[in-house]
């Protein structure tokens, strides 16, 4: 069995929080909108139906314990879940935090525009906030 | 209490297939994509994480039975979890076959293009596949 590496866009793209039971949480390197994302720290997954029942129900605590997190932080109108994966195939699941007139409302945030970076300061006020509230 | 109705918009926008356990299982009438949904019959609920413990364990079921069948029904190189609701509230989960090369590949289905209605027979036809392998 191969050890859980985090892919590299990933990696890239975010910027790491925490991790909880069986996920890496991660806050998305774009502050258009409050975006985090779950990945479960299992090799080899890209689908939710590859990984075990237990950890299935594990992933969908932890989503839930998140979403409800942030929108208690950011008193969001609408929580956005969703796990694409058609770019980078390791599983993970996206929470977004929405809301009318953001960018891109109501449609999706995937692959819309272009990012814009956190400052340093920003990302880890916010990162606290989040970690106050699981 | 009140009791659980469909939402207008996610009846006129799909074709029943079934009632399984916790939710309605619908099909999208838009032929781009295998694109099935999910509504579970509960009443008031929008998020996720409002739905009691056992409630979103079966959801995290049902996603998974139905994005299992749809994988194996249509050989798609990925599917696409989502639960976004910025325009319909009702919770409903979209659960959907991507392939390289369809429409808005790599990006996400919601908010592109126009839909293209599945012709009557094609859609039956589909809806008893996904049934056979539930």
């Amino acid at each position: 069995m191969t050890a859980f590496t985090l892919d590299e866009r990933l990696q890239r793209d975010g910027i790491p929080i925490a991790s909880i039971g069986l996920c890496q949480l991660r806050l998305m390197n774009d502050r258009r909108w409050p975006w985090l994302i779950l990945v479960p720290q299992r090799a080899g997954i890209s689908e939710v139906y590859e990984l075990t029942p237990l950890d299935q129900t594990m992933l969908t605590f932890e989503t839930n314990m998140v979403a409800t997190a942030l929108k208690k932080v950011t008193g969001a109108e609408k929580i956005n879940i969703g796990a694409l994966g058609n770019i980078v195939r390791q599983l993970h699941v996206h929470i977004i935090a929405r809301r009318e007139g953001d960018p891109n409302w109501p449609g999706p945030v995937w692959g819309y525009g272009k990012a814009e970076p956190w400052p340093e300061q920003d990302h880890q006020a916010f990162a606290s906030r989040i970690l106050e509230n699981l």
